[in-house]
């Protein structure tokens, strides 16, 4: 079964907003069955859109629309589907009494323009969009399921999870996808290749292997379609055992998680806390980490600490340490580390100074330039990097370095 | 002109990566001139690949097509394009000795796969990747430029910024495309419509007006297309100011720039300091205010305090408070900015907790609930938030909302 995704909208083509919903959609339909066979972003212009629905129904027959049904002039989507069905439009009451409810409970004045949000095509099947005043609309035509959604991220998300994904389960008989993903870090991605050939080429049809590189990372991804979900795991599950064998030394782990979550899996585990403690990282590696629910059971709190100050006052670096070797060194992220790990009481801490650009070029420490520490009861190891000359790549480059160095040494200590 | 981008990959589809490309590229074809009708991600199906770049030939002049160029088997663009094209290959011999340097310099070993990414299309030309083995190839055929580059961010980026946009520049004799945009809060995106009504009806038809709502803020983009860059710009700033007279109450900044950064800007102006203390968000704040080249000019550092002990030991909360009132209140919130404004030692001072979820509801402050406060010398302002259930979602709009007293605080005391 195939599916194609159309999110409408300017503000993805002028490059305003980044499109972050086609990828949860696309993941969402992979584990009922469901394969994308395209996404394509276009304007809100009416004859675009009309070619683009065209183009997508021969393609696939699930077609998933995100965008332009905001009450204003520049969204046309709800206007093009009912002349492209051939429809009129009738006033939806469920649908206005939904709105004005939001209107009533937020205390705001309500406009015409936000009645007319009630005005759908009079055949197609109206969605309730719990989260919003532009409702979700289904059309059937030809074969095809056609669905247009709000593209506000949170409202597409919960009228996907709750109203289209089972729909689209009770529509059609779905075969099964299995993905299996194995993460590695430090080896290239030829040679990992290498390494793999005889086991790749010995594949199946049905299964397919791809190579996700990702800052230092490789993730290897078995991907398997089929009738029959509990053979297709076995089967997925034996190949990268296989891969996992061969390449053992480089696995990170053996699952489609973030590094940081692999940290926080491994360290709950064994009932470890962490703390951090971030120059360069300007608290990106705790936004990764407390991103995922559950962290707070391994992850206890940390520092940002731009300034010196900070770095003496919050973490007990020594005055002497910054002054004689600076703030970026082996020296300094040293004593950081032990720092968080004294003063926030956690059985580790990771700390991390660098330069990440473009301005702050020292001597001998060009931007890129980056010291990272792990400091646990045993001690303090550290580690060098020279990263590149772009800032947010310099910062997610230390955080992941900063992640495997923790993985490390968990690795390490647990052996 | 008209551009678009084909990205090829399965991982788009079935979603374990965002597209962040594509958004990055519209935004400079944008600056040059260059509108994207199109963005269309595919899989590295040949035949799809094909089909793709015939309509997208239609429909415009230039197409950048990103992705699949890596050494492995799964990535099959070089292959399809010179097909396509009808092509021979060659091995580049420039590319090779880059290619052979960065194994030498990497020490790595260099296998045949990696020696054959110097093999390309012999009617193309060549474009040296200085951050990677994969060469951009550029190809002129019936009038289209159809470029083919790697899809790895900063290789991407790099032949962008050095190679391809000057090269689009010299190919074509560019329109000049104009946005301006505004930034509001605290209004809803149809009440904003109706109180510039009259504005936007006054609009000509070179210029269009977008309404991009996020988070509690709207953005309006004016876009405006033509030939003399100069009387385009005034065009687009007096209806800019008409605008910003209107709801002036409502208008954060007149510039298309993030939340963070209106705060950066105004605080470097005013030669002020910030520091965060940040329970829920877990780092994001800073994160925000650290992606910022400069941003320590202003920001200082902070504390994430996802434990109740570091919110004592770090921000000097007092358990007292924690005991009686929680760590998701009014009174710890405010203690927590007022701890984090005399121990960082900064002229402004945010703090933030809350309950992000899934887990952690309480009695009468269920998944959402948030306090933030701001502190300063003139005292702390605090205000409770009930946001959604989703806690990527809480993290953002927490910070936001952070940001925007942030800026309200900031207005109210220069006033």
């Amino acid at each position: 079964m195939l599916a194609e995704i159309i999110t409408i909208g300017d503000e993805i083509l002028i490059g305003q907003i980044v499109d972050t919903n086609s990828a949860w959609m696309a993941q969402q339909l992979n584990l009922i069955g469901i394969k994308v066979k395209q996404v394509s972003s276009i304007s809100d212009d009416a004859d675009h859109i009309v070619e683009a629905l065209q183009l997508a129904k021969k393609r696939a027959k699930v077609i998933l629309i995100t965008g332009g049904l905001g009450p204003t002039k520049d969204d046309i989507t709800k206007f093009t589907l009912a002349r492209y069905f051939n429809m009129g439009f009738r006033r939806d009451q469920e649908t206005l009494a939904h709105i004005e409810g939001i209107f009533q409970r937020g205390n705001r004045p309500m406009i015409e323009l936000n009645r007319q949000q009630a005005d759908v095509p009079d055949g197609c099947i109206v969605i309730k969009n719990k989260n919003g005043t532009a409702p979700c609309m289904w059309f059937e035509s030809e074969g095809n399921i056609i669905v247009s959604m709000p593209g506000v991220p949170f409202e597409m998300k919960y009228l996907m999870e709750e109203e289209i994904l089972p729909r689209l389960k009770n529509a059609f008989k779905l075969p099964f996808i299995v993905h299996k993903t194995i993460l590695t870090a430090n080896i290239g991605e030829s040679f990992l290749a290498t390494e793999i050939a005889l086991i790749e080429n010995s594949l199946p049809a049905h299964i397919k292997l791809a190579y996700l590189p990702k800052l230092g990372q490789v993730r290897l991804r078995l991907s398997a379609i089929g009738e029959e979900e509990q053979s297709l795991k076995q089967e997925v599950d034996g190949f990268a055992q296989q891969i996992v064998e061969k390449v053992r030394q480089y696995v990170v782990v053996e699952d489609d998680i973030e590094l940081e979550k692999a940290v926080l899996n491994l360290m709950e585990a064994a009932n470890l806390t962490l703390s951090t403690a971030e120059s360069c990282t300007g608290g990106y590696i705790a936004h990764l980490i407390t991103k995922h629910p559950g962290s707070s059971k391994v992850y206890q709190g940390g520092a940002v600490v731009y300034s010196n100050d900070l770095k003496e006052s919050v973490l007990g670096v020594s005055s002497e340490t910054l002054r004689q070797f600076g703030a970026v060194s082996e020296e300094t992220v040293r004593e950081m580390a032990q720092g968080a790990l004294d003063h926030f009481k956690t059985d580790y801490a990771v700390s991390v100074s660098g330069i990440a650009g473009p301005g702050g070029e020292l001597p001998n420490k060009p931007v890129g330039t980056v010291w990272i520490a792990v400091a646990h009861k045993a001690g303090v190891v550290s580690k060098g990097f020279k990263f590149g000359n772009k800032r947010i790549q310099n910062i997610e480059r230390s955080a992941s370095a900063a992640l495997m160095m923790i993985i490390n040494e968990l690795k390490r200590n647990t052996v």
